[in-house]
């Protein structure tokens, strides 16, 4: 049994909020910023590690944290969860994402089967279809090798797995395991899927649906776009679909597609990467092998994160730390700003994990509550970044904490040495450059060039972007927003927050408006 | 003769700070509703529309909002800026980024020319270079026409063009404008420059270099990686590369390029899509006719810039709107939400333009300020949006104010009809759909289901994101920024913040470390 408790009732938060800030500048600075920076590192699993030197955090800060972390029971929250107690409530659902990449704890039966068992039969489903893909015993009615996989699925159908694709694609071309490009289609805009369909080969190309309900307007609509080119082209669209759904939904059983697989509901969009949602695009991008070592390293995040130790739960850190940011020091915003080029659309999937779970301003009892809630989320690659709204980050009048990812290897393997160095070591340089300019400032007569520092990062460091280390990045950050959301005593499950909207859309594409609905319609000739 | 006054000296300012703040359920609920959407709209240039009837402005707002430009003098600093006088005070610069697109004033001779002619100049010079281009007259060593053109640069070399490239390339695509793909090469992370130069066939591509200084590192050394992959292909550089930079770099009168086109201090890499930067390689692109008409767009909203009716003046009006939301309303983040998918990096280009124009803590006579200036920008397209972060917009705890920008048509053409809709028709429902859902919100007895409202938004409406459209849509934000600056009393046209990074960068490559930057920099393997 766990208590459900809202944040500004727990006596840790309080003795939280009256402790003293940690001066950033002054600890980073000298021999004492050395060794915070060699002993404030913890292992994430695949090779990563969580390094938080340059938090507003010192001993006695964390004290308070791992008693904040006891006193909301965070690690036992998870344990529930994963047990398979109904924790998005407001759903009435179990949440299970955790078990398509590994069994946690007690095995959880539901819907009449083990579902480990389930996740796992997808899997190899899956394995299966893109392996006969691959080896040409799948293919097009002419008998020829499919060559593109397009995925089509908006939201966390479409962030993550494509997140995921484009950190992986030059991975895998550089290590032999790039089975087929991977496109997707995701906007209601008609000029997104038409694109897309204008820069590919649809008679070598597969479509892989995605929507749980089988309902969701923007993929369906997506989905006829897409049958119409394949008709013009004189293609039958059944050879060419495949559909990710749930076993319920009308897409599950039709003639329509060449295979379905099949998710649930206690696996929300944003938490779906390692379910069927992303296993299908990502198994026929480059095969069941590279997808199988993204869940592994998603596995050994998820088992990290049952540890009840502080120091040895890189998520339940990296969460409270977030907590003490947003609600002791008053911090609405954090920027995710990974020196990989490759992660350029992780700061995208973030946005939506994050700010969908935790964006709630009820606990989960459907109460208001009155302390802040979920962080803003935004970033992009460094350097590229560091030449745009760094200005803000260094100078700006509020404080955004930071979120760096660095990696000691490029995936290519190409490079040059310019000025004595590679790029690599560039990129590298620029990072921990950034930190201490950051964390310590300088001071300068003219104000102009100050830096008042101060300004809190952490970083992600590891070997190389591979498989393993995305599926524990992924997972990291994933387990990170669920503990945040215990800590705030949200449902960080659900979205009740995009429904009026679609409901108002409804009504406009009826023509069932008045007032400001109507003029503003009238505005963009609906 | 302007005076330079910081915001908080103003008495308007008093008077907008301490008016009643409207309340935006209430006024756009039914028919007052449906007057505000048809009064507050100002034309923008080329067809578009700035609406702010979603705003938490009134008839009594706007008038303090007008007594404030005037007593801030807005307009006539603007005048000042476009007619020579040093406003990058900082740098000791003019700013002339509006000459790059018309003469809005007097003339401007600095550096013994006169600036406009400068500026065609160049425009004439890389119109007969990209004719020739297209004509095959220019060719690479075999005699054989260049179908792709590669940009490398970063920031504003980088951001600006490709987000035009990008919001233009199915609309040239569609109209028979399409000359060269594009491709961006940014990131000093040589995954960047690698999976570029493997997606390209070099022997057929055109490079252009941008580099104002001629010493940007991330540009010169992914110079060197284009140049080793031209080199083991068997190809000539100098015969492949283009220089966009200052007449004083060491790029300029280089045997290295087969041309060079020029810029000046006068033009900050932000402000510089309209210069020699973003019209290489967009007339490259699309051909000299469609940058001119991009310029064109642009100079229609310049010149709407120079209104002093705060009703003629969608930059300025923009502008004072998102002061009172930034200072009086204190909200930190503003969201940038184009339905449009061509607009995908726009926010991105944005986020530079205004973060690192204006995230400053200093006045332009570098002295501190109390209160708050930049915002944070942030943003994705909708629909996608819609089903990633829009949770925390509508029910999250802290109120981001949005700018919404939609079409009444789409770019190819190509819709289908599902459910008695396009899709088209479904993008335009949709925004329409979401700003009421922010303004009016919805009552519900379930806590969880309740929708606040309260959240202002403003709209851009156009009829279809043509390059002149483009042009408005680019010069209104850079003309809002400039206000906004005004406003703030900072110079929005340098950026001292980004200095002590590239300098620790260095000191990172050179090994001239000690304390947590050394430990960190063994952390990276550098």
């Amino acid at each position: 049994m766990v208590t459900w408790t809202n944040l500004d009732k727990l006596a840790s938060y309080q003795e939280l909020a009256n402790a003293k800030v940690v001066n950033l500048a002054e600890v980073m600075t000298g021999e004492n910023g050395a060794e915070r920076v060699k002993k404030y590192n913890v292992p994430m699993g695949a090779g990563l590690v969580y390094n938080f030197a340059s938090k507003k955090v010192d001993d006695a800060t964390l004290e308070i944290l791992a008693k904040f972390a006891e006193e909301a029971e965070l690690v036992d929250k998870f344990e529930v969860l994963y047990n398979g107690e109904v924790v998005n409530t407001g759903e009435k659902r179990l949440v299970l994402h955790h078990m398509t990449r590994g069994q946690l704890g007690e095995a959880v039966v539901a819907d009449g089967v083990d579902k480990r068992t389930f996740y796992t039969n997808q899997q190899k489903a899956i394995a299966e279809f893109a392996k006969k893909v691959h080896a040409g015993e799948i293919t097009n009615a002419a008998g020829e090798k499919f060559t593109t996989v397009v995925q089509i699925g908006i939201g966390g159908s479409d962030l993550g797995p494509r997140a995921i694709y484009l950190a992986l694609e030059n991975w895998a071309k550089k290590n032999d395991a790039f089975k087929m490009e991977a496109k997707f289609i995701s906007n209601v805009d008609p000029d997104d899927a038409a694109a897309v369909l204008n820069s590919i080969d649809v008679a070598h190309s597969l479509f892989v649906l995605v929507s749980k309900s089988g309902t969701t307007l923007e993929t369906l609509t997506n989905e006829s776009f897409v049958k119409d080119a394949l008709k013009n082209a004189g293609l039958d669209a059944s050879k060419h679909m495949v559909a990710v759904t749930s076993e319920t939904s009308p897409l599950a059983k039709s003639a329509d597609y060449l295979a379905a697989f099949f998710m649930d509901d206690y696996i929300g969009g944003r938490y779906s990467s390692t379910s069927a949602v992303g296993g299908c695009v990502l198994s026929l991008a480059f095969g069941p092998e590279v997808f199988a070592q993204f869940l592994d390293g998603a596995a050994e995040a998820d088992a990290l994160a049952k540890n009840k130790n502080l120091m040895e739960n890189p998520a339940l850190l990296d969460a409270i730390i977030g907590v003490h940011e947003r609600n002791v020091l008053g911090h609405l915003c954090t920027a995710v700003l990974p020196y990989s080029q490759a992660l350029s659309r992780f700061p995208a999937h973030l946005q939506q994990l994050d700010m969908e779970s935790n964006g709630k301003s009820v606990n989960r009892f459907g109460e208001p509550i009155d302390y802040v809630t979920g962080p803003v989320i935004f970033g992009e690659p460094g350097t590229n970044g560091q030449h745009s709204f760094y200005q803000l980050l260094h100078q700006g009048t509020d404080i955004i904490p930071l979120q760096f990812i660095g990696f000691k290897n490029s995936q290519c393997g190409m490079d040059v040495v310019i000025e004595d160095s590679t790029s690599q070591q560039k990129l590298g340089a620029n990072v921990v450059a950034q930190i201490v300019a950051f964390a310590c400032g300088k001071d300068d007569a003219n104000a102009n060039k100050k830096f008042e520092g101060g300004r809190p990062s952490s970083i992600i460091v590891g070997e190389q972007l591979t498989p393993a280390a995305m599926g524990a990045l992924l997972a990291h950050f994933e387990n990170k927003v669920m503990f945040q959301g215990f800590a705030w005593n949200v449902n960080s499950f659900d979205q009740e927050g995009v429904q009026l909207g679609k409901v108002l859309a409804k009504r406009v594409l009826a023509h069932d408006t008045d007032g400001a609905l109507k003029v503003y319609s009238e505005m963009l000739n609906i």
